[in-house]
């Protein structure tokens, strides 16, 4: 069994197609990951997140090692196990995280320590103990722990920041290879920070080659620079990592943001937006964003797009998910999010059909004429 | 297609099994009803539903005609289409829930003017409306319009609101009878009421048979009268009925009272226990009641109940669902739900067989040994 192979297939402009080969099972790219937070892809049954297209998912560090805890998913057989999917599983570091959620931080050179947004209890993250959490819960992709600092902070505070990052990629590395058993069936990817900066990319991206991992990421986007910004960042970002290994931008994005990047040479992503916003009552179509709370939707029998194949598509009505959404009945944010993970899986399934033929910039620009008239 | 016949197979001592044959699918009795009180059974994809073994669902007249309304799911296609279910749906006719629920009530012999409890609008419900609601619908088992008056109160009040239900009922019969091509497809069931009396659950009985209906619900129990009281009423309630057409005893219940009320002659059942406990983390089994948000589930690797074939047995362990449940994931109250509707199937499955084999007492001792030693 392969630990690790990326075979890109084709290439159109920037663009690539081709499939990771884990243990677990393939990964065909351009990848998008559900978030399964809490060892559960939200209002999602795991065989349904499977249906709807999905190669891999991804789980929080942060959130599983405060609740249930690393190492009691560790006792009761892995994240795998416990959460019913058998599949690869890409875990975070829990870098973004403690950042964004967790209170009373401390960032010193050896990691951050901090009390839980739960119950206030003190924990500490660094490089080492992030690399132990992802090796108890059998993370499939192991990302090492870095800073992700806000992208307007002054270039020298960001150039600190990503220094510290990449001396934590190292430490990462060097721990993720002790635990040699996990080392034997997992990957590890760095990532790159350095916010909107060619320059400071260019180091980071030079520090990580230097180190040497499985596959890229791309770091500190998606953090409120919009996206032109983003896009910006992404005409030299990728670029600047190996060629021949998946390039991961985090925590992007929306579906036109999927298809700038993808564009820009990107392979994998992650986002809760489909997840997050089937809960709320927003759809996503090939027409664009559609808001089922809206009144003008009660007595449509038409579907959420007509063009998909889902299973909510194919059975439901935008009346019958308006009404749903109205009286805040769970199955509104159960048929919402199937339908929003089917989308993306779609997209990107038309996103790797297009490279593959040669007609991604025909793909993107149909899909821009379609998406942003509905918006 | 035959409107709706009901043949007994078998009986043993007082209790029966049988089919209801109805145009939309058959009935096995006795028979357990999921509540889809607002065109869902909450947390449950339809076909999920149907898995489980039920065949018929049953639907809250006062929840739909406030929202969305009788009037929208008709201009929809009727409740079979919108929510996504095929087969039988029985309605109950908004008596219940109108004096548990809405605000500002009035009552007269005309029927009950009452306000939404979602927004204050005024809305009257009558004999001839519920019919009317339970039509617009499309219902295969309409509900009569009746009062269920708390049975504590004093013997006269019981009586004076039977009275006036029976005279709903007699209203409720020529309205249904009215509707002539949603009469052609439906039927009607009276509702005997009495409240503990003996007396005047015969009076009723016998006001009931007078009009005649395609089958007789026992209501006015489970309103907090426990459950001795309960079993002393149903000790002589169901042989009040006909014998030669389904008894329904409405609202009912936690697993020991289904196997006391079919002991007694009772064919179907609702209610939402199976449904509400799996959204609050409680789980029936063959050994009793299970609080999943215990800690003493946090590491149990084992199923929620060793015998159970349900989906949520097969795949996750206790200790996820303890997770799920402290960790507030939807995911949770969905597999939850899922396991309690398929016990309850199982639990009517079993008394089926039992009785169809002559061995239902046999049947009853050992689940009341098994459960109540787990309680």
């Amino acid at each position: 069994m392969t630990r690790f192979a990326f075979d890109i297939h084709a290439t159109d402009g920037k663009a690539r197609t081709g499939t990771i080969r884990m243990m677990r099972g393939e990964i065909r790219t351009p990848a998008f990951m559900p978030v399964g937070t809490a060892a559960t892809v939200k209002a999602m049954k795991m065989e349904d997140v499977r249906a709807s297209g999905a190669d891999i998912i991804l789980g929080n560090t942060y959130h599983l090692m405060l609740r249930p805890g690393a190492e009691r998913v560790a006792r009761l057989g892995g994240l795998h196990k416990f959460g019913g999917w058998d599949r690869p599983i890409l875990t975070d570091s829990g870098g973004y995280q403690v950042m964004s959620l967790s209170e009373l931080r401390k960032i010193t050179e050896e990691g951050v320590t901090f009390a839980s947004h739960l119950d206030g209890s003190r924990h500490l993250l660094s490089p080492e103990r992030s690399m132990e959490i992802q090796r108890l819960l059998g993370s499939d992709i192991v990302m090492c722990f870095d800073e992700c600092p806000r992208a307007d902070l002054p270039r020298a505070v960001i150039a600190r920041s990503m220094e510290m990052s990449m001396r934590w990629a190292r430490r990462s590395r060097e721990a993720f290879d002790a635990g040699e058993e996990h080392a034997s069936r997992a990957a590890l990817f760095g990532i790159q920070q350095g916010a909107l900066d060619e320059g400071l990319r260019k180091a980071s991206a030079d520090a990580l080659i230097e180190i040497g991992f499985d596959g890229y990421a791309i770091g500190g986007l998606a953090v409120g620079e919009g996206q032109e910004a983003m896009f910006a960042t992404l005409d030299f970002a990728p670029q600047q990592l190996p060629a021949d290994r998946p390039r991961y931008l985090m925590g992007v994005g929306k579906p036109d943001d999927l298809v700038g990047a993808v564009e820009r040479g990107v392979d994998m992503f992650d986002c809760v937006l489909p997840t997050r916003s089937g809960r709320n009552g927003q759809a996503f179509t090939w027409n664009g964003p559609l808001n089922l709370r809206n009144a003008r939707h009660a007595e449509d029998t038409g579907p959420l797009d007509e063009r998909c194949p889902c299973p909510t598509c194919r059975k439901y009505s935008r009346a019958y998910l308006h009404h749903l959404h109205k009286a805040g009945e769970m199955l509104g944010a159960m048929l919402l999010t199937e339908h929003n993970l089917w989308f993306y899986q779609q997209l990107m399934a038309g996103m790797r059909a297009a490279i593959a033929e040669g007609r991604f910039a025909a793909f993107a620009a149909d899909f821009r004429r379609d998406y942003c008239a509905g918006r």
